[in-house]
This record gives C-alpha cells, structure tokens and sequence, in this order.
C-alpha cells in the first residue's frame, strides 16, 4: 500500500506482452531513481526506499499497457527539478514509454504551492465571471514600442480581459523590454480610467537567466498586470519561482513554445494534461496556454479537452487554473469554442482579431460579445 | 543572397509535394517570426528584414524536404532564449518539422561563445592525449556521501579522468549537496596527490532556479574540477551564463535528462546532431552526454555518430567539444566504441564498472588500458 510519502506517476507502455511490461516498468522504477544494477545494490533502504515501486499494472489495449509507479518524496530532494527528473528525466529517452497522469504526495503539493492566483483568483483580478476570458496580443515583432503602445490602447478600449505580448518580443531593438513594458503598461492603465474597466497587461518576460527576475521586477514595478514566460526556454523552476515571489505576486501565463516535442507522439513524450495541465499548474501558471485545435497547429479536440482536464483534476490544494487555447483562432469560430470549452477558459485571439476588420477596438468588443 | 547579419536553420519538412513544402517552409518564416497574417503588415522593413527567408528548398527524398530558412539576427535580441524561440519555439508544436542544422551569423557566435575548454582544453586540464577520456558516475542514488567519498577515492585511484555524480544526485537527505561536494572532491584530491594524476571530480548541480548559481560557486571553492548539468531540467541558459562566468571557470558537462521529446521522432523535433552537438556546444557544454547505442536506450549508431559531428562541425569561433556516450556501456564493448568513436570521446561507464568485480580501482584501470 502506497504511503503518503510518495508519489505516483502513471507511464503507459507499449509491450508485446503482460511480461515485457512488467520489464520495462521495472526498468522505470531503477532508471528514474539509482540507475545501477539492482542486483548489486547491498544496502536494504535503497532497495526498498530509494528504487522505485510498481503500485499497479493493467492492460490498456492491444500492445500498450499503464504502470502506476510510486517514489518516494525524499529521491525529488525536495526541488522541483529533481522532481521532473524523477518523473521522466532519462525515461524521455527511451522509446514508447509515456507520462500519463502525475499524482502528488501531500508534502509535494505543498512545498510546489501551484499558482497564486488560479482560476478563481483570475476571475477576481478581472472582474470577469461566468464566461470566458478573453486575451488577445501584441504583435507582429518588429512593431516599435509607441506602435505596441497604440494597440494596448486600442485592445484595452474594447474591454479585452488581458493583454499579452507576443511571446516572440523579448528585448529586440525594434521595441526593447523596458521601453515597451513601461509604455504598454501606461497605454493600458489609461485605457482602463477611460473604460472604467480593469485589463491586465502581460509583457512577455522569458529571457536569460541572468535577466528574468529583474525583468519581472520592472514589469510589476512598471503596472504590468500579469507575466508571460515560456518555460520550454527558460526552464520551469523560474515559474515556480515568480509564483511563489512575495514582492512580484502577478498572475503567470505560460506559453508552449519549445515544448512541442513532448506531445509530438501518443506513445512517448508527457501527455497534454499532465504537461499543459498537471505540469504547468505545478510550477505556477494561472494560465496555461496551448495550441487550439482547427487552427494551424495540429492538437487533437481530444488532446485538448485533456488539457482542461489537466486543469482543473484534483491535486491537493494546489488550485485549478484557466486552460487558454489559442494560435489560428478566429472570431468566427468562438461560438463553436464556447460551445465546447464551457465558460472555465481564457480564449487567446491573436492575428485573427486583426484580421477582423481595421478597427481594433470594434474588433475586440465583438470578441467581447461572442463570449457573454 | 544571405547577409552576414542572418543565422539560418535548416528543417526537414514532411510534404506532400513542392508546393506543401513551399508553403509549410514559408508558414515557419512567419510562425517563427511575426506570428501574424502576412497580407495585414503595412511595414516594408517588417516583411523584409523581420520575417524569416526561404533560402533554399530541395527534396531529400519522396515526401521529405530540406528549407534553408534565414531569419535576421536581430528578431534573437541577442538572447539565447529567444535565439531557442526564433530556432523552433511555436514550430516544434508542428509536426512533420525538424531542425536538422544551425548556421549561426558571426555577431551570434561571438556572443554565445560556446564552451570555455571545449575538446583541446579537457585533454590539457586531464593531460589525456590521443586517446579517449574516461569517466564514470557516483551512484547509486541513496549512498551516504561518506560512501561516495570512498567510491571517488576508489575511481580516481584507478586513473579516471573525470568522476560526475550520476545525474539524479540533487540535493537529498541521504547525500546532501554542500557535504557530499566537500567529502568527494577531498577524496578525489587525496587520490590524485597519491598517484601524481589528475582525475576531475564533476559534482550535479542541476537544481532550483535560486540554488543553481551557488551551488555552482560552492562547488568551485570545495575543488570541484567540472561540473554536471541537465539543460532539460535547469533551461539551456544557465549553462551559456556557467561557461561564461570568469570567476568558475569549469568544464560543463552536460546530460541529456528530459530532452528525449526532441529526439523521439525522425520527421518532428531537432535531430541528434543539432540537439547534443550543436546546441550543447552553443550553449557552453564542454562534454555533451548523451545515450549509446546497444544500450538501454533507443539511440542507433548513425544517431550517435551524427552527434560526433554535430560537436566538431565547423561553427565559427565556436570550439568542438567531446561526444560523452554512455548508459548501459560495459567494459566488454569498450574495444568495439573506440573502433566506432575513435580517440575524440569520453566513455562514460557507470553501473557496468561496478558488475566487472568487487575491486573497483582495478575495474578502472582495466577501462583505462581497453582506451590506451
């Protein structure tokens, strides 16, 4: 029986047989943890504590099979790093194993907090409830700082929820990080005294290691609303680390980029819920955004209703947080999205609000509208 | 014709024909990019100068292109996690895409720099010359870091050119960091006084966001001679600011933990030699580990020897590094890798050194002799 001292990771396989699934979950259980002979390990506690353990092993269908395999808490160290390495570090290696579903111990869930704000604290920040948020982004790259500015303006006007940068501006000298954060940030604050309304802007703020922190310093010091970082670049535990800062405490939209190799096959890789839902929810986001089905990427309906899953399944008293689908999206097709995310979602409309007509502030609104 | 100013990337594309693939290589020049219709950019210098440029397009072979695509090296804002974002950010949720290459511009291989040491500085710190270097990996996990100590005094008292903790030592109770690092590099130090040779002690300091910079100083005032770090874990930057930073100044070696989504696939993700070679080798990787062939994991010979390439391809200023294969290697397979590998590689043997037999200073001098 699994103690509350460890946690489980469900991996499914492909195997031939009963047999050579039992083989290759137990090859999880040593390479995810000692990576040695077990035969050769002398002492007790490593065996029994350290390696890990196969809790339950059933046959999916024909050829693939789903291991739960439980660790104890102690081999993570108790960092969020290690903890991904004990998840799926080497395993990521080999072919046709896959993690499905992550499920935490009580100490895990409260040493990784989660995010800050979640869902519900999402919907208090922008006064937004019972439908949809919407979001919508500053782009195309090469735009300058005052043309960004413009478009806050313009976006925040029509009352859109958040403002977001595209996740490509980073400190590009056509609009460089600080010059653009301080001038969006004013545009959209001015926008919302017009409006009386309250549209966060999210500057994008992944960048080197050096950098993040203090870039988030100056977005929140600037009034940025919120953050965009994408953690395929800069790594996951910086996410954890801005959720958990106690002088930033801004809501933290994480984006896929440089993830997709994860989610490229069905049968190796981490699932979309326990990546976009399980993962992203651990490290902090408040909104995880992925690529919308029946746009240009290539996620299926099913693959997505999963992340929204991966949203919002229970894990302890980390919170749920808002899935926000998004690339190719376009305001024909919010209604048909509404109709099968529900109201729990953030819609991201980027080149497609533009794409709408020329004025951006009637665009938005008409978003707006779709969605009430 | 490509200015110097521009960095390229070449991509496999899966298509069906030439105009599929014209168009897919011209969707990754505006994905990449300016993530926005193409039609709605009113600015000449955006479509010319910030948008991505189709350079060459030819087929490799039935339903598989290579595009040439060319972006300015300005859309990176001389970062490496936008550098990372431009190379393949929105587009490695796409399938049938595959970085196959890098061609970097000059201001960008000047910037990144690359490893300290690379291949030449190692045998001049190791004083190991035409040969292979060798390694092995303290482990298992769950050892006390007085049991550790011992094994690296055991290691170094053989001749091993570097001992690296096995990837999944953190920070945990059974070793923890700052004691395991003292007790093993005065071991190393001890040993290396007794047999007038000049084994590397490379302490895991792949850890949370706040620690890993400290960790890394700690480790370089305890004596530590390199240092390991897992990019898939850490974000690939820390290592570009480690291999930079005048006041360490170790060799990086870096492990493939939590990469594997990128290599999963033939036809989506980066390919071995753009992955391990080139981009370790960007980022700063004096040694870049990675799975071998026939053993426990998937990679197949041509995969491997792609990655030997991709660490001495010619990339400017950039130095070649050493192709580190390891996982499931063995003493008995030692004479067959250095036909394979040649004398431009570090072996790395972990658990298969600890099955040759109880005595393990002997086990390492029989792997020291197999490379001679």
């Amino acid at each position: 029986m699994k103690n509350n001292k460890r946690f489980s990771v469900h991996y499914s396989l492909l195997a031939k047989s009963l047999k050579e699934a039992k083989e290759k979950a137990w090859n999880i259980c040593i390479e995810q943890t000692i990576e040695f002979p077990y035969a050769l390990v002398k002492q007790e506690y490593i065996k029994h504590t350290v390696v890990g353990k196969i809790e339950n092993l059933k046959i999916i269908k024909t050829g693939k099979f789903l291991a739960d395999i439980s660790y104890d808490e102690k081999t993570t160290g108790f960092e969020f790093t290690q903890f991904l390495n004990v998840l799926f570090g080497n395993s990521s290696l080999k072919p046709g194993i896959r993690v499905e579903k992550i499920i935490l111990s009580t100490d895990l869930q409260k040493l990784f907090k989660g995010p800050r704000f979640g869902a519900a604290g999402l919907r208090k920040l922008t006064g937004a409830y019972n439908r949809p948020l919407i979001c919508s982004a500053l782009k195309p790259m090469g735009l300058s700082s005052n043309a960004l500015a413009v478009l806050a303006y313009k976006f925040a006007l029509g009352g859109v929820d958040i403002i977001k940068d595209d996740h490509g501006l980073a400190n590009q000298s056509w609009a460089p990080f600080k010059e653009r954060v301080v001038k969006c940030a004013a545009a959209v604050k001015k926008a919302n005294k017009e409006t009386i309304s309250n549209t966060l802007y999210a500057p994008n703020i992944t960048s080197d290691f050096k950098n993040i922190l203090s870039r988030a310093r100056f977005a929140k010091k600037a009034g940025a609303g919120a953050l965009v970082l994408s953690p395929g670049l800069s790594g996951f535990d910086i996410v954890r680390e801005l959720a958990n800062d106690n002088t930033i405490k801004l809501p933290l939209l994480l984006h896929p980029a440089f993830l997709g190799g994860f989610t490229s096959s069905p049968d190796s890789g981490i699932s979309h819920a326990a990546l976009y839902g399980q993962l992203a929810r651990l490290a902090g986001a408040d909104i995880s955004i992925f690529p919308n089905f029946g746009g240009r990427f290539s996620f299926s309906k099913a693959e997505c209703k999963s992340i929204t899953e991966g949203c919002k399944i229970k894990m302890g008293t980390i919170k749920n947080n808002l899935p926000g689908p998004g690339g190719g999206m376009s305001l024909d097709t919010i209604k048909t999205m509404k109709q099968f995310y529900g109201n729990n979602v953030i819609f991201l409309i980027g080149g497609g609000l533009f794409a709408d007509g020329t004025d951006i502030t009637s665009s938005v609104k008409k978003f707006k509208r779709l969605v009430i």
